[in-house]
């Protein structure tokens, strides 16, 4: 299978968004986009693993994703098929090799997202001994990539409310999905990344969330060595990125940003000054 | 026990944030405030449940509240002690009657907030026949909340990248919490509601992040007739609200807002063409 990039969102897709009515602060009766949130229970062969609450498209890239970030799908895991079934919102994972997965689905993490979030076994488990590799980002680059990303046609833009998250390759958006949890936005790309077999050295993860430790956890697994947001940081996420030689780029707006680690492997190719200020239509207010 | 409101948030308290060195964008060294997160184990007598990953403060009344918005503490259960170790990172509630929540704990729902998210046992369970009261809002509360909660010294204003949700009442923030996830600023909230039995009729219920469902199903299992926010909607949201009668209103940036649910029970009692637009350096980036 050849596969074609960019791959970007699809605000058009009528199966994403809902015209609402409603009234507007004066009064005036207003009618807006209003991004869907569907669920979609996830099984790896036979066991139900969750539940979770999306906005619906690739669902089974985010099946995928979404146990390979919880450490139940592994690397030489061979999946045979998945099946998405749309009137009974599931979707299922089959593996040649098929075990146990109780206890993981014991040992339940909550973690720092903007939800109640669940993290089966041990978060941290395979960050010992990670090495990313030193991957050297230029600025310019990161200053094309949110230019683009503010810009391209989303559900952001159509809607609001809804995370996205974007696997680069240099100064190019190369998938851009986006999802009302900001995981689930990341769980996707890690279910193509794995699905198509996709290498991760070289390349750069986007999010429009915070870099909270899950993020940063997420992100450093799945063997991606550079993390940019437009959204700040928590200071146990700067520890991890620390630890495992992560570059974490965040409070991105205009021309400004903060680097709190991997400042070495930044090549500062531009000259801010010579950038303009974020320009007001494109700011990206929050998802939150 | 006499409480005295209202309770705000305490951006100097040097447990809450830490200072970060790194660089900014013209290469600049930079020390900023960035917010803890750490885990935090909540047990219901002898049961481990769950480990929240918070900023750390008011761990008793997010421990309460996370056990009764997953209703896993129903109404007449009486709360014998709760006991948090900081050290050991643990909060253990207890109560009078024992019963086993194992079951419970099987039933995952990952929710779409901004983080995998999980609701032990059926999310929907009590909304059935539920009936909120049918409370009058005032817009110019709205108005008088909005500029309040984006001044009064936060967490947020220190160090961004934190959600906030507010309990109020007419145009007065009673309380405010603040922390990582914006569901365990709510269950901060519902804790303290639950253990302080402080009536919710005619509350009003602010937060920074989306109106998902989840949200809007805390909100309504919690008793509270109307849920702000600055942020955007879903549709499944709005529909819940539209369900269960609770007042929904989104989007609240300077004088603009969106109610997409109750309008009918808002009084239209200023004029938004007599307030300014929202100033700037007030203006709320996200926590995202």
């Amino acid at each position: 299978m050849t596969l074609k990039f960019p791959i970007l969102p699809d605000p058009k897709n009528p199966r994403l968004t809902r015209p609402v009515s409603g009234a507007d602060h004066t009064g005036a009766p207003v009618e807006i986009p209003v991004v869907e949130e569907r669920p979609l229970t996830i099984y790896l062969n036979r066991q139900e693993i969750v539940t979770a609450m999306t906005i619906g498209d690739y669902p089974e890239y985010l099946a995928l994703g979404f146990l390979r970030n919880q450490g139940m799908l592994r690397d030489d895991d061979v999946v045979t098929r998945v099946d998405f079934d749309e009137e009974l919102e599931t979707v299922v994972v089959r593996t040649e090799r098929e075990t146990s997965y109780e206890e993981k689905v014991q040992k339940k993490t909550r973690t720092s997202g903007c939800a109640v979030g669940t993290v089966f076994g041990d978060m941290m488990e395979g960050l010992e001994g990670l090495d990313l590799p030193q991957t050297e980002v230029r600025t310019s680059w990161l200053y094309a990539l949110a230019h683009q990303i503010n810009t391209i046609p989303s559900l952001y833009l159509e809607a609001g409310a809804i995370h996205g998250t974007v696997l680069c390759q240099g100064d190019t958006p190369l998938i851009y999905m986006e999802d009302v949890g900001r995981h689930n936005a990341v769980d996707k790309i890690a279910g193509f990344v794995f699905r198509h077999d996709i290498p991760v050295a070289d390349k750069i993860l986007y999010t429009t969330g915070r870099l909270t430790s899950e993020m940063v956890i997420k992100c450093a697994l799945m063997g991606i060595p550079v993390l940019a947001s437009r959204s700040g940081f928590t200071a146990w996420g700067v520890e991890i990125a620390r630890q495992v030689g992560l570059t974490c780029i965040g409070r991105m707006r205009g021309k400004r940003f903060v680097c709190l680690s991997g400042e070495d492997r930044l090549l500062r190719d531009i000259d801010p000054a010579s950038l303009p200020d974020e320009d007001r239509k494109h700011r990206r207010k929050s998802a939150q």
